[in-house]
């Protein structure tokens, strides 16, 4: 093992990666289209028998070219990017209290249900008239899904307008979205793995995807805080008979640190768990940070996992554009293909959660479900990963991938405008309730 | 690659870990101690043909049984231990400002030089006369040079001495024998490397590492400060131009993580470039955390890379423990020399130290010296990963490999209480100088 070839390709990939993401913030556009981007030039700019990949030994595998393994240094950058995606969905999890999400209201279910189901079924429907193939069509629609969480809040955070009521509706929406997002990849991934598509089979998947989470749910509202008091009176007892002021404080750092590990060790189990009963990795690290999202803040688990995230998330996002084909992206068919499916994908959300918004809630009005609308269009590293699911296990082609990843970065780079506009709208003269509001430009 | 087998395996190993680090924590040991163990308990529990690493599939070489290259599984805890390394000497090198270092007293200096002399004599004429290997010799006697700063300055800290004359020698004197251990192992390993042990090679690669350590020493003094003064302004002009309080605050942040990017891409790089130039990948990484000293803590930088750090770090120890075979544990040979070594490692640093304390600052007395000479006794991570870029490079025997992990374990094991002691007898009445003194027991 050459470990100096490692260590040089980490530095490297994590230095181009962050030069396009600060290329890309400096427009106001999100850094991680830029990872994405610098992904997609690694791996296909060959001049002549020069690449960037074979000098830093990333051998991709491909099979029209009879290579089956990557190298080392290539499988590296799958367990990080794979780590990646696991600490960012642990992230989320752990941002998802299951008191919370229950005790919501109707619109915000109302949005999430339609605006899951109508992107799903325009998505699969698609396919099926396109290319017929049931996997195609089912990871298709599942991409769709997901609303991401990230870049709408960071809009709503950036215009000041977090105390709205849509405000309030699109991110518990977004949140029961990853929910119900990550019940269907998991029927998806379920359902591909076990071949083929008899009603049963993907009854039974659907059966085993749900009751994983509602038995991680109940764990999180009924077990984990007895676990939680028992350990938290034995240490507040010894504290109060050992230690001293500075030397608590430094033994409360110390725990901090421990409970990280702890945290790692409950995101990473469960992640396995999901992975060996045929779920997907993601979808046990979002529902391990559930587990743990009411103890998230106390324990400063978000702020510790943050740079550890950092580290591995690199990796995935360059290597979501690695496996881009830069020929996918030139052939008119997938263009084509594309700009449907982004059509859809706008539409789709922008009417489910509209109609749901206002089916869920009889007082909000036309200027509110725009915005509800707007607010849920941008798809994001979610709807990639389940890309990227379907990839690694043939359930994708690697055009639909290209496709994918093309309308995850268009609807990320349309929504904010929009959004930014639909909000000056229904609050020409800033926010109500006396809430000191401003919207930037 | 399956990615589900590696995900059990992280999670397993970081619980264990951490199992055996708290266990041995509870009895007032150094948890790294525990972590070790473990990690000879996992490599040598073979119980039939049942055993945990064939379970996680961690299977290592072993050139006995013709297994030339571990598993993926393994190559994995392999990579994660080594940047692990990387990342803890990374981080001393944030704490060890090239300015500060120039400015201590020749006390310090006197007690790193001689302290740093006499271990490596002893230990390289030792195994001269043990069994003739020069590349023995030379490793082992590297490997007892570095003293643990992270020990000792523990012991300090909860003693609450931290003001007193002798800690802030030990301290200093740890931080310069450090930079010394760091300039021989780059010697031992050049040496190793070009094979032939001509003094004309030996001076060469001692040439380039002591020109190494000063060029990163000279561009940390007058380059580092020039960059960040051209960025600091810019960024400054750039901050009262365009952003508002809590802006600005967010930008901060956005900034701080940015910042960690910048820091282990520098890490990565110097520790790549080290290890081409043929030194030791952790040289560079400590070099490189140099590089950054002045700024680590207005940057934040170490209280983000301690996630980090602490998420590869226990697999670096678990390694040092899987990589000791439990039968030259078992050889009264290996524990024979163990003894002497161990004898050798405390009594060089002791009278070494103590001796260069006294020479180098006439007012200390005999009370002083001991204090200074028993604080510098322990050795840890340092001494073993030098024993294990020995064992790698196969100018160490897994014998000699096992004896440095003793006499590590077992220096840090004696010294603490040797130092309470001490320190007592030097402070019977608690702290001069008005300090609020006190010793625990």
């Amino acid at each position: 093992m050459d470990i100096g070839s490692i260590i040089l390709m980490l530095a490297v990939l994590i230095a181009l990666a962050r030069l396009g993401s600060l290329l890309f913030q400096r427009f106001g556009l999100s850094g991680l289209i830029g990872e994405i981007l610098i992904g997609i030039i690694l791996a296909n700019l060959v001049i002549g028998d020069w690449s960037i990949m074979n000098l830093l030994d990333v051998i991709m595998p491909d099979r029209e070219a009879g290579i089956e393994d990557g190298s080392l240094n290539y499988e590296v950058v799958e367990i990080f990017a794979e780590l990646g995606a696991i600490f960012l969905l642990f992230g989320v999890g752990l941002e998802t209290r299951v008191r919370n999400l229950l005790s919501v209201g109707r619109a915000a279910m109302f949005v999430a249900v339609l605006g899951v189901i109508l992107p799903f079924l325009f998505g699969f429907a698609l396919i099926q008239v396109y290319d017929g193939n049931v996997n195609h069509a089912m990871f298709l629609g599942a991409a769709m899904v997901a609303t991401s969480v990230g870049i709408t809040a960071r809009v709503i955070k950036e215009m000041n307008v977090l105390h709205t009521l849509e405000s309030r509706i699109i991110i518990a929406a977004a949140v029961i979205d990853d929910i119900l997002g990550m019940i269907i990849l998991a029927i998806v991934v379920g359902a591909a793995r076990t071949g083929n598509m008899a009603i049963g089979d993907v009854a039974m998947v659907a059966g085993i995807a749900v009751a994983f989470v509602l038995v991680i749910m109940a764990i999180a509202m009924w077990v984990v805080p007895e676990i939680y008091d028992y350990f938290v009176k034995r240490k507040m007892h010894k504290v109060h008979e050992e230690h001293k002021d500075l030397e608590a404080e430094e033994s409360r750092k110390e725990d901090h640190l421990g409970k990280l590990i702890m945290a790692a060790v409950v995101c990473l189990g469960v992640a396995w768990f999901a992975d060996s009963i045929g779920l997907a990795a993601i979808i046990g690290a979002f529902l391990g940070g559930m587990l743990l999202a009411d103890y998230a803040l106390e324990w400063g688990l978000e702020e510790k996992f943050e740079p550890i995230t950092l580290f591995f998330l690199s990796f995935f996002f360059l290597n979501v554009g690695m496996q881009v084909k830069i020929e996918d992206c030139m052939n008119p068919a997938v263009l084509g293909l594309a700009a449907v499916v982004i059509v859809l994908a706008v539409v789709s959300k922008y009417i489910g959660c509209g109609v749901g918004a206002r089916l869920g809630d009889k007082t909000l009005d036309k200027l509110s479900s725009k915005v509800i609308g707007i607010g849920m269009i941008p798809r994001g590293e979610v709807g990639i990963i389940v890309a990227a699911i379907g990839l690694a296990s043939d359930a994708m082609s690697s055009e639909l991938y290209a496709v994918v990843v093309i309308m995850a970065v268009a609807t990320t780079v349309i929504s904010p405008p929009l959004l930014v506009r639909a909000f000056k709208k229904r609050y020409p003269d800033g926010c109500p309730d006396g809430e000191e509001c401003y919207i930037k430009q």
